[in-house]
């Protein structure tokens, strides 16, 4: 299948000074992430402390990103919690508001749960939330879930829900899976979770990415797809590779928030809730690496 | 310090045939459990499928065990969710109801953070309980949290919050591990995940257990606990020991619960939510070896 690679973002949450979300700081953020080239959002994914929010401050935030401005139709938010009804809730919400399809974590308190329990999982939110233009993207981080999303699990989602299912996040970091689960399912949108795979990504038939280092580099992560089979494509992936390796040395989400707030020249984007901690001046000198190499992050 | 051990149950919950909590069935096992010799329970741990509950489905469900006649001081309901926002209203609900204490997981979902972000995690939501009766007992499971409790943690936290921190469940099964949070900290309730470490346990001034097959075998847990140090002790450990290795050996939750249907008489008991599913007919004949030996569970 031929489809038009993108970059989406899993957009970091600012917070305030008292801890809640800034919501001001968030529409800002995301406006000046599709203005530098990005085609759309993933917030509250991983990197965005999503799972740091109560369901109550990520539908507010979510609203807050439609009603200051940003099209839902470039919004992939992330809905998986670990109680049903959670899952169920952000989702419905997500749908009502309008955005393009969800990305849906598993359960995942629970270590070493059968497939079955998974699937049957996944069902109960789809049955729940029962509407046929939901667009639903499986996420598999299992270093984080504890729970992967397995190649026969994704077999049964799309026999049962053909027209549901719609993708998937590999943030496992194999490419090998990655490329296995794109060349099993090309009806399906694979993303990877890092830009240095698009080139593979995209020659395999994938869907491009969804990557953290996004937050700091849109324009040139787009720059790179848009140059993809272009004489300067080896140069657009060392700069974009370049960026990444700093913050794949660092504690990434803080060192993600760090780097935004040196770019926007407002350290109050560097806040982050517990059991992060910022990353203050022991990685100043690498983040201000990141953010030189990344350069003006501008429209394409 | 000399304690009176104890055995806590992480009671299961039941659940209607529409996947709703079913409160009567709550109320009639935790009464059960408190008349075969249980000193106390603590609802919503891991056992409990608590991860896989609403915020509000926890509340209910709490509400409806202290109104359906269970004394609050005998309950220790777990409170720990990856957002800090939840983890505040489950606790600061569960002291409002006068509940002895909360069991608290670490925010669960990120992996590999820092121990200055768990500390602040608990100090985040102790500060913002605000009750200087608030007794929290950490949890320590970190095969499903990733998130280990570990002894200069628990030092930190003893130094900041010394009348708050009341004790520790290790569910990690290790009893070097145990062993050392006992005599680090003897000021504080230890105890063990499994009726098979209690006399060592209490040998060493540890507080008892909190154990998931405590939900088929109260009584016998009870007879071992009041038993120690007298002449039928090594037949009252081997009789709760075989119990639980036959547990060991099966999908623990799901076990549990058709052990606990098998007992009632009442196979709804059985019923589990996503991620788990029923163990069904493969495991029927190690489960009801399992409820023979248990036996009665009869008022000690």
């Amino acid at each position: 299948m031929t489809r038009r690679p993108e970059v989406f973002v899993p957009a970091i949450t600012p917070f305030a000074q008292d801890g809640s979300v800034d919501h001001a700081r968030f529409i800002a953020h995301a406006k000046g992430l599709l203005t530098a080239g990005a085609h759309g959002m993933a917030p509250f994914g991983t990197t965005s402390e999503a799972n740091s929010l109560s369901v109550a401050e990520r539908m507010a935030a979510l609203e807050a990103l439609v009603e200051g401005g940003i099209d839902p139709a470039v919004l992939i938010p992330g809905t998986g919690c670990c109680a049903a009804a959670d899952t169920v809730a952000l989702t419905a919400h997500a749908r009502g508001l309008g955005c393009r399809g969800v990305l849906v974590l598993p359960p995942f308190y629970y270590k070493g749960v059968p497939e079955d329990g998974v699937f049957a999982a996944y069902a109960e939110v789809i049955e729940a939330v029962a509407d046929a233009g939901l667009r639903l993207y499986l996420y598999h981080i299992p270093q984080m879930s504890g729970v992967p999303i397995t190649l026969s699990l994704i077999e049964r989602l799309l026999k049962a829900y053909p027209g549901t299912i719609a993708g998937l996040k590999d943030s496992s970091g194999s490419w090998d899976n990655t490329r296995a689960v794109i060349e099993a399912f090309p009806q399906i949108d694979t993303y990877s979770a890092s830009e240095s795979l698009i080139p593979k990504n995209v020659a395999a038939g994938g869907a491009g990415c969804i990557s953290a280092s996004a937050n700091v580099n849109p324009a040139g992560i787009r720059r790179l797809i848009d140059g993809l089979g272009i004489e300067g494509e080896g140069a657009l992936l060392e700069q974009v590779s370049a960026v990444r390796r700093i913050f794949e040395g660092l504690p990434l989400i803080p060192a993600i928030k760090a780097a935004v707030a040196r770019q926007r020249g407002d350290m109050a984007f560097a806040r982050v809730r517990p059991p992060f901690v910022e990353t203050g001046a022991a990685h100043e000198a690498a983040i201000a690496e990141a953010v030189r190499l990344a350069g003006p992050q501008v429209a394409p």
